[in-house]
C-alpha cells in the first residue's frame, strides 16, 4: 500500500504542474522546465519507496526488464491514473474554466513522437534506475525528469509531450486531447515502454 | 550558535534573490530557476552545519518527523524569519522603492496552492534528507530547490509562491502580501510542513 | 554491437533533439537546455554501455587520450554519423519542410568557435570520464550535456553549435550547413578532439 | 605549472562565455543560465587538478580557509587575470566591434551587489569543496556555478554580476566597466572573499 501512496503523491504532483503550466495563463515557454523538475524531484524523493514510476509506461518497461512484480502493474497504473484524473480536475478548479483548448494533432506524427520520448523516458529509467552499471548513482532523478524536459521542448508542439498514459488521461480531462486520441496514445506509450524493456533485456542479456 | 547563523544566511540569501527577481526590473520568467537554484546552493553549503531548513514550515516537518530537536525550533524560526525581514529591507533599499504592488489573490486557491507545494517541499526534504533510503546521497540540495522552482512555476501566479514563512514575512516587507494575508499563509503553510512529517511517519514506520 | 547500438540511439535522439528544436517552430532561446539536457541524460543512460560518445570528436579524443580503442573507432562514428543522419531525415519528416536555411556563417570565426567549444566539450569528457581523479562521480552526464548548452549560448550563433561531426552531418541533411562547410567543420572538430586528448596526457602524465 | 594550466582554461572559457552572451547579440534572460552552467562544468573538469578556483576571490577564500598555500597565490591570480583578458580580446573579435556599452551604475549598490554574491560564492566554494562535512560529494561544480547563476539573476542588473576579479577584468577589457570602477569591484570581490574564508574558520573551528 506505501508503494501506492507515492505512486499516487508523484503522479499528482507531476500531472497537476503539467496542468498549471500549460492551460492558460501557464508557464509559457519554460512549462518544460517545471515539468521535468517536478518529475525529478519527485523521483528523488519517493524512488526509495516505490522505484517512482509515476507513469504506467515506466511501470511496463520495469516490468518487462524484471525489476517489477507483475502483481503490482495493476496498483501501479491504478494509482497513477486515478492520481493523473484528481490533478487534471484540480486544475481546472484552479484554472476556473471548463477545460483547455484541444491540441491541433497531426496523428501521425504525434503518435511517432510520443512513441520516440516514451521510449526515450522508458529507457532512461532503466538504465539509470535498474542497471547494474549505474547502481548507487546520484543521479537517476535528474536524468529521468530532464528526458521529459528534452521531449516537451523537442516535440512538445508535435504531440503536446505526454510521454505517459496517467499525464494522456489529464490532459483529456483538461481539454487538450480527445478521448478516442487517448486510446493511441495510451497505445503507443505502452508500447514505447515494453520495447525499451525488451531492448534492455537484448542488450545486456547478462544483467538480470 | 553556529546552525542558527548558518539558518540566518541560506535564508538571507533566499529571501533576498526572491525579491530582487520578483520585484520590478526582476528576472521575469526566470525568476524560479533563480530562486530555485539559489534554495539549492544554499542547502548543498549549509546543509552540512544545520540542515538547511531556511523555511520555518521545514522545520517543522523535520520536527515532526523527529529529526530536529524540539527545542531548536524557536531558534530555527527566528533566525529564519529575522533573516527574511531584513533581505526583505535590503531589497526595498535596492529596488529604490517604498514596496511592490500587492498580488491580485483568490485566497482559497492561494492557500490551496501554498498547502500544495509547501507539502511537497516538506515532503522532498524529509525524504531526501532524513530518510535511510537515500542516504549518502548527492541530490538532496538540488531536489529541495528545484521543488521550489517547480511550484513557482505552477502556482506562482496564483500565490505569489512563497511556500515558507520567512519568504511570507519578505514579501508583507516588500509589499506583495498584507499583514491579514501573511497569518493565513503563515499557518497553512506550517500544516501543511506538518503534514508532510506526519505521512513519512505513517507511511514509513520502520524508519525512525 | 552492443556498444554501437547504444551509440546509436544516444546520438540519435541527440541529433533529433537539436534538430526539433532549431528548425522552426524550435524551442527558440531554450533549445541550448533541451539539446543540453538530452545530451546529458542519453549520457547518463549509456555511458555504463558504450562510453557515451555520441560524437567522433569526442571518441577521437578518449582514443587519443587511451580509453578507447583504436580497433572501435571505425565502429563508433558509423554508428554515430548513421544516427545523425537518420535523426536529420526523421527531423524533416516531421517539420514538413524539405529544409531549413542556411546559417549565415563568417567562416573564421564559425570555425573558431566549433574549436573552442568542442575542445572544451572533449576536455569536460575526458575530465569526468576517463580521470582518476574523478572516477565514480555521479556528474558526468550532467558536466558534459552542459558543456554543450553553455556552448550553444555563447557561439550558437556564431557557428550554430554543433561541436560534433554527427551534429554536423545532420544540419547539413536539414539544410543549416552546406557540404562545403561541412568538411571545414569535422575537420577543426575533430582536431579539437585530439588536441584535448593530447592536452590531457601532457598535463596529466601519471594517469594513463 | 599543471594547476596554473587548468587555472587558465577554466576562467578562459567562464569569461569567454560571459562575454559572448552579454555583449549584443548574446543570450538576452539566458545569460545566466550559460554563465552558471559554464563555470559548473568547467569545476567539474578541473576541480580534481588545481581546486577549479577561476577566480581571484575564490583562491583568497579559499586560502584564508587555509587549503592553498600561500605561495601559489600569485600564480593563481595571474593565470586567472590573464586568461580573462585573453577571452575578453578574444570575444572583441568575435562581436566585431571596439566595445561594448558601460554598465549604469549606482556605485553603492553595485558594490553591495557584489559583496554579498561574492561572499555567497566563496562560501559555497568553501562549504562544497573543502568542507569534512561534504566531502566525496557529487554536487561542488553545479553547487559553485548555480550560485553564479542566482547571483546574475538577483543583481546582474544592479552590478553587472561579476563577483570575480577576473571577470572584473574581462568587463573592462569589453567596454562594460571602467578602469576607476574596476579597482572597487576588485577590492569589494577580494573582501568578501576573505570573509567567507574568515566566517567558516569562525563557525567550524573544529574542520580545519
Amino acid at each position: 500500500m506505501k508503494k501506492y501512496a507515492v505512486e499516487f503523491i508523484g503522479t499528482f504532483f507531476l500531472v497537476f504542474t503539467v496542468g498549471m503550466c500549460v492551460l492558460d495563463p501557464g508557464a509559457g515557454n519554460l512549462a518544460p522546465l517545471a515539468i521535468g523538475s517536478v518529475l525529478a524531484i519527485m523521483i528523488f524523493s519517493g524512488g526509495h519507496v516505490s522505484g517512482a514510476h509515476y507513469n504506467p509506461a515506466v511501470t511496463t518497461a520495469v516490468t518487462v526488464r524484471g525489476r517489477a512484480a507483475i502483481s503490482d502493474l495493476a496498483g501501479y497504473w491504478g494509482a497513477q491514473v486515478i492520481a493523473g484524473a484528481i490533478a487534471a480536475f484540480l486544475v481546472l478548479w484552479f484554472k476556473g474554466s471548463p477545460a483547455g483548448e484541444l491540441l491541433v494533432l497531426e496523428m501521425p506524427k504525434a503518435l511517432a513522437a510520443e512513441f520516440l520520448f516514451t521510449f526515450a523516458l522508458a529507457n532512461t529509467v532503466i538504465n539509470v534506475a535498474t542497471a547494474k552499471g549505474t547502481s548507487g548513482n546520484s543521479f537517476y532523478g535528474l536524468a529521468i525528469g530532464f528526458t521529459v524536459l528534452a521531449g516537451a521542448y523537442a516535440v512538445g508542439g508535435v504531440s503536446g509531450g505526454a510521454f505517459n498514459p496517467a499525464v494522456t488521461v489529464g490532459l483529456v480531462i483538461m481539454g487538450k486531447l480527445t478521448a478516442a486520441q487517448m486510446g493511441a496514445y495510451i497505445a503507443v506509450q505502452l508500447l514505447a515502454g515494453a520495447a525499451a524493456g525488451t531492448l534492455y533485456k537484448v542488450i545486456n542479456p547478462d544483467d538480470r
